[in-house]
């Protein structure tokens, strides 16, 4: 059995198949509830701030999230050329939002999560990352994702972006890594669009990055290129997204504009970027 | 309290000032014995292979060592202009050692570590780290690393590359990141000589990699670079590495020796060298 910790409560997350935990030892209990979808929890940590689960997985913590939202927002912004219509599907915590809206270029961002429970308590218990919701900028729509894209897909040419800040690909969130919801993404993004989505750990899932790569090719997408950066507190604390482009190579990374970017980050830089474009040797068989 | 896992059996590392713990589900213990020194244990993992701890902290497990190892030796070892003499203080698993010898340009790597029982377990639960071991050009000293340092100082320009792989720095591993036995180093290195050391993880030790830096510069090293890579076992599954020369400008990366590399590794090549030296926004403010 695991620790047994009399003066110590922790929130444990066990990786089953991959026989690793990660733990955080908790103050209290500060939320939960169950929701039309899903089951969330909200506690005070000892030294990682506030933690959101979701069914027992670990979404966020107060004090490591900067890193994955900063990557999954500005990686892709300052590949895309010019980026205005931006779509995040999932996301609730408003995380990434809050780092989409620092772009000047974005005139329209709308965030679609199935639950709107997800961004009400973060408002209550991250208020940093919602701190932009009011932008005027801004729509929330507390929706199917999966639904809206498949209308979306209609209107061709319609979203610069789309920004996929999604749950593991189980439950709900497993649709969201099949090649029909990346080809509606497909037929509503410009020629020049893009599509990212988180693409979970090098080490543990390297399978599941291979199976999104093929998916994505097979609805369209021509030009990949995944990802990595550190992430604490997800499982192996080694995480990637895959970016995804219609056209034969990927735009390329407008640096300078990273370089002399006016806003504040905490991970992110210009040398960053090129650096989380680096392939480890072990991931160098990865196929499109 | 933790887990209650009735079927499964857990190695737990805690870390109490972080409020965060990693855990790795274990098939058995294989060995466990009290050296002079410390305690050591050897475990078969569910997943992760073999597991090694040294009182109660994981030291490596076989599934992950790969990226620890190479980014100790292949970072310095191709930023050195023509390494030929290295020493290795710590690292008696002997997994940086036979990242070291895939270099043809060394022609003695001299491994000292205070107990050799660290180094007859890996032969026998990680026998693929000490593949090597029978080099000519290695030796294998089982003293005080501090001491023979110490030593080595009145020998100056004997070493062209020191790496430092060591325990936290708590108990007898704390000398190690002393500006006194960095002095040393200085001393028995050559005028293009470095040394690397192990510098734990940027999330959670970033006083730890100030006050090395600073020790390092108190003991006339000038220049300086932290490098990250992610090490998924390892507290908060982040962590670096600090280089530190004796000229005003650390030797340029050896770029196209570390493309045209004809032996394998796993993590590290000429993209993940170039990529590890990048410096996240929350580290900028470091000093020399």
């Amino acid at each position: 059995m695991m620790l047994a910790q009399t003066d110590t409560s922790w929130f444990n997350e066990i990786q089953a198949t991959e026989g690793s935990a990660f733990s955080l030892a908790i103050k209290r209990k500060l939320h939960e509830e169950k929701t039309p979808y899903q089951t969330i929890a909200i506690y005070e940590t000892l030294h990682f701030g506030n933690l959101m689960t979701i069914d027992g997985i670990l979404m966020l913590t107060s004090r490591d999230n900067f890193i994955y939202h900063e990557m999954m927002a500005h990686f892709p912004l300052f590949t895309h050329p010019e980026p205005k219509r931006v779509v995040i599907i999932g996301g609730g915590d408003c995380g990434t939002l809050r780092e989409v809206l620092k772009h000047d270029t974005v005139k329209a961002a709308h965030l679609i999560d199935i639950d709107e429970r997800v961004t009400r308590l973060s408002e209550q218990y991250f208020p940093e990352l919602c701190a932009a919701n009011h932008d005027p900028r801004v729509a929330l729509s507390f929706i199917n994702g999966i639904e809206w894209m498949a209308k979306q897909a209609s209107q061709p040419g319609s979203i610069d972006l789309i920004i996929v800040d999604s749950t593991d690909p189980i439950g709900p969130g497993e649709a969201l890594f099949t090649a029909d919801f990346y080809r509606d993404c497909f037929s509503a993004l410009t020629k020049q669009g893009l599509l990212v989505q988180q693409s979970e750990s090098p080490l543990f899932h390297k399978k599941l990055i291979q199976t999104m790569r093929s998916n994505m090719t097979a609805a369209g997408f021509v030009s990949l290129h995944t990802a990595q950066f550190p992430q604490p507190t997800y499982p192996s604390g080694w995480w990637s997204l895959t970016l995804a482009g219609k056209e034969s190579t990927l735009p390329g990374f407008r640096e300078k504009a990273a370089f002399n970017k006016t806003f504040t980050t905490h991970y992110y830089n210009k040398d960053i970027h090129l650096a989380s474009m680096a392939i480890p040797e072990c991931l160098k068989n990865l196929t499109p």
